[in-house]
């Protein structure tokens, strides 16, 4: 993607609200919802994660796709600890596929993808938006609980509940988890054809602070160079060493 | 209540964490989750609202009730925008009962309940709580979408396939909103019968930024002065003029 945008000009097209993390399954996410026609708003949460990397790599994904409005939340998460990614417990590395099926990581984040809804839900309320799309997997790294089809399902139920505008009959919120089934070769196979550019996205729990290096060892990084091989093709990004 | 505990230590209750805002129902809802043998954790935000008051009053009442924590989370709602409560439209004032029976008022804040539940959610996970206590209330002020029972069921039901105590069978979150059903006079009497010090809460929409006096005609103040005048006794705050 180049920042170039379907000819429809973007204030005819339905709205939707985009998690955008940085990484590479909301990146594309995000170039999925452009291809469906929807005038995408971005939204980017700074929580009290370790790094700062990826809302940096957020800020420049969003320009690059000329997003309506990209909106960075911020909240500290680390009031409340309980998860490796806010710094509380320690980031596994170089587990084996197996060892990542089994239980969930300490990368998991206490109710994390129900605040980030929550307030997507408020965001697309007030623009008027029907439409929430994020990047939640149920395949690789089934192991976090508020990334599957009948937890979305839910939550989708909740919120055509909570808002004044779905009461009033002017909002059905719908939830795209269009990435929800695919590996992760399948979804940069999905990218490449849209024209994503991963060398702008980030998906290292623990990089390099100096130099933004992916460290290659984390349960992230693992999935994503096996994402790349199933294409027979090198991921763009620097890893450590 | 003057900080009197139940006998039993707090480490042997049951943990619940209780939404505070610093007004008379959550208040209430406090002193009931108390008496009812939990031990709370109260949790309160800054989320942009047009004045800090309520946010000292909540720290205020949480010292009085001796809980087990007092967590203030910030985030800042204004950005999203759409409420008289975080500064966009003008607080109403002077309105009828009917008036107020009728229709949503500009003071709801998109999706603000779902955005305070879920981080009530994170929290009860970490702390290993199954219970989340919240002063909604569907009689007086029933307008509002979000506190209406069967969104508050909704919720309930996602929280319990959202998080990774719950998925391993290990949490079972239970939503209560002891004033759901009870008017404003009665959720007064309640609390004063568990002797709640209502001098201690701040309900005004719009309270005078340098004495703190509530203005006595937002829909909040009218609620609160009519259930006072239920009991036949003087609501204790202070009001402009």
């Amino acid at each position: 993607m180049d920042g170039s945008m379907p000819s429809q000009h973007i204030s005819e097209r339905p709205k939707a609200v985009v998690l955008l993390s940085g990484g590479l399954d909301s990146t594309t996410t995000l170039a999925i919802a452009i291809e469906e026609g929807f005038a995408p708003y971005a939204l980017t949460f700074r929580y009290g994660q370790r790094h700062e990397i990826e809302i940096d790599k957020a800020r420049t994904i969003a320009r690059s796709f000329s997003v309506g409005q990209h909106m960075v939340v911020d909240f500290d998460l680390r009031t409340f600890g309980g998860s490796a990614l806010t710094g509380d417990l320690v980031v596994p590395k170089g587990r084996s596929a197996d060892e990542m099926a089994t239980g969930i990581p300490a990368t998991y984040v206490p109710a994390r993808n129900t605040i980030f809804l929550s307030f997507a839900l408020a965001w697309a309320e007030v623009l008027g938006a029907n439409h929430i799309f994020a990047g939640m997997n149920a395949i690789d790294y089934s192991g976090y609980p508020d990334c599957r089809p009948e937890y979305l399902a839910a939550f989708e139920r909740m919120a055509n509940l909570a808002t004044k505008a779905a009461v009033e009959g002017k909002q059905n919120i719908q939830i795209h988890t269009p990435l929800i089934q695919l590996s992760k070769a399948e979804i940069i196979r999905r990218g490449l054809a849209l024209g994503v550019d991963y060398s702008m996205t980030n998906s290292c729990y623990d990089p390099d602070l100096t130099t933004g290096a992916a460290c290659g060892r984390c349960d992230a990084c693992l999935l994503r160079l096996k994402g790349f091989a199933g294409n027979g093709i090198a991921d763009p990004i620097a890893y450590a060493e």
